[in-house]
């Protein structure tokens, strides 16, 4: 079975790494792509994000993404954006492109310089080896780690009109997790993200699911609270394997796929999360959005929650006192919160609590933790997901450049 | 030499804890003393505070201050307030005072009821032990303590008049420590701070000490960015060392010994914080106040930044990437950033930054971050702490209840 139609990938090594682990991927496409972009609100950009915005205000229409891992390409060096169009430039003519037709993503140490010469000396090889193959794509997807443990790919198929569709996504990230992206409007990490499909979709189409499914989904989890200056999501389709364009039923098929593939992939990225040994789905109930958004951070970034969640220490009022420092103004006293169906917190104070129950519950590797604030009815829940801090996370962390 | 005069003090265990450590503490001033208080902004509050206030709405002149801990009297019932100030009724029976002119604090689980009964079984013994002593004195510091492993002391003597007033500080806090307090007015943690002298002070003055020393002291330092619903400060003078109003100069001079005691006192928090094994000072320049507070704490509590610090990582990119998340709008080429005296980014980026020097500098328990935003000039350089995030924080905040 075909991975998916139009697409080349390669994974290599060319040293950027101590490790001689792969660092240097592509992504090709065979036609021109239709491409719909999102970066990180972080004020500190990568210059591989100032290039690529550069290259998607001339042109939607790309063919090519070039990634490396072991260094970020951000704040490091006044000549660093010309080096990095300068290295577009290179492997546009090797691929007998135009240089706005290529995208650049980077992870990696912050403040060290994109190793020019040794990108340049292997790029012959990451283009040679670009292939329509399982083997290539896993090499990309290995090419983007840092201190992932697992690569990630999540890949659906739809069938439309007879023909067989794909939505394949591969993504990195482990830590310095707290996405905070924004759609990118032409004109006007570290996680990395690369959802491609081979099904036409119109400029429009794909804006619309940036807005109302990717975005939505990737900037709902946090694994340390630290926003990346590299965060990006490149969601790209050629028409190859279905060329007509969709009607509304299709439309939507396509978009709840689209969904159920980032949900899987964020799955993936929260239990490969630096020392994660537990993921915690938060829900916060009547309450308006913005203010939602406020309590579920407050909550999810709360070092005594992470540590209680690593623990399975049953120190609800943990999670109670992170609302009440969250900034939202909410009556305390109506709150109510619940471990899974176990309700913890009745109107503001203990439900005689067992706590043994509590910890039976905090002792799996998934669970729910509900919080009803109780302030503005029939709003829809807002949901985030979060996870515990363990000892490895530290290790992983202050050695992280040693 | 005494220690401050009209204060007794007290600490006793009365079985809150189970460790049988001293749980259970009391203050007592000879006279009616005259008492400043300032609470946590968490909406979150506990029992104890809430109780606090109530007395204090009714007056400003205290005789008493009952501490426990081992339990934090919050979120913990609906008659939790009534059992606690049922325990005030009886301690102000006992002791021939009325009950508003007791204060009451309290640390520890939040969730758990306030042991009423082994409270009042002990009053006896807390109020006949109290003294005018270096052990009693010791007793009480130990009595507030939790994760602490020391107990917290600065006192100072100041000569006004041929006579010799003294500004003492007892203080508790090693987790759950980012105090954002406010003044109380009246009628309108977890860290307790007592601060006791025994020198005459007005009300407003005591007010303008609070506001403009103890307040910007005590809200200038993060240990895991979780603010507590108990933090407490009581500011308390009685007048009897020094009983004439102050003049202009000496007001001055107190004020200082007061910024002093806060200070040192400030530093004990910090490094016998949870798991801490470095505390580094971060100085916001050429920024508004607002601003460079919200800078600030952005850094402070960045776990990449705080996991760096711990291993001495020369990894200054987090400082930069965590300034530039904090929501502070501001040009990042613009900003320039020292570890202690090395300039580790300039204009936004690496300023050929030799790793090794900087991480000699890390690797010493105390030092200096300046991060210059060059937004605002000649403002006011905003101070605030921070410490390291080590595996023994971990350890310490994921069995806290078990």
């Amino acid at each position: 079975m075909n991975i998916i139609k139009g697409y080349k990938f390669s994974g290599i090594s060319c040293g950027i790494k101590k490790s001689k682990e792969l660092d240097l991927g592509m992504i090709f496409s065979e036609k021109e792509a239709l491409c719909v972009a999102a970066f990180t609100k972080n004020l500190l950009k990568s210059n591989s994000i100032i290039v690529s915005q550069k290259h998607l205000n001339r042109t939607k229409k790309i063919k090519c993404i070039i990634t490396n891992s072991g260094c970020a390409n951000t704040a490091c060096g006044k000549n660093a954006v010309k080096m990095t169009e300068k290295i577009c430039n290179i492997f546009a003519k090797k691929l007998n492109i135009k240089k706005e037709e290529i995208l650049i993503a980077s992870t990696g140490v912050i403040g060290e310089d994109l190793p020019f010469d040794k990108i340049v000396q292997n790029s012959e090889l990451v283009i040679s080896s670009l292939k329509n193959d399982k083997r290539s794509l896993i090499n990309f997807a290995k090419s983007i780690m840092t201190t992932d443990t697992k690569y990630k790919l999540v890949s659906k198929k739809i069938k439309i009109r007879n023909k067989i569709g794909t939505i394949l996504c591969i993504a990195k990230g482990a830590g310095m997790i707290s996405p905070d992206l924004e759609l990118y409007k032409p004109r006007h990490a570290t996680m990395l993200v690369f959802l491609l499909t081979d099904v036409k979709l119109s400029y429009n189409m794909m804006n619309s699911i940036m807005n109302n499914i990717i975005l939505p989904n990737f900037n709902s989890f946090s694994i340390d609270g630290d926003t990346s200056p590299n965060d990006t999501i490149f969601f790209v389709s050629n028409s190859i394997a279905v060329n007509e364009s969709l009607n509304d039923e299709e439309f939507v098929r396509v978009s709840k796929l689209i969904n159920t593939v980032c949900e899987k992939i964020i799955q993936k990225l929260l239990f490969d999360g630096e020392g994660v040994t537990k993921v915690v789905k938060i829900v916060i109930k009547n309450c308006q959005i913005e203010d939602a958004k406020k309590i579920a951070k407050s909550v999810a970034n709360s070092l005594l929650v992470k540590t209680a969640i690593h623990g399975a220490d049953p120190n609800w009022g943990r999670i109670l006192t992170a609302c009440g420092y969250s900034g939202v103004d909410f009556n305390t006293k109506k709150t109510n919160i619940w471990i899974e169906n176990y309700q913890v917190v009745k109107n503001g104070t203990s439900n005689n609590v067992q706590d043994d129950l509590v910890r039976k519950i905090m002792k799996k590797n998934f669970y729910q933790i509900t919080i009803d604030i109780s302030k503005k009815r029939n709003t829809k829940p807002f949901v985030y997901y979060t996870t515990d801090i363990s000892k490895k996370y530290i290790e992983i962390n202050s050695q992280y450049k040693t």
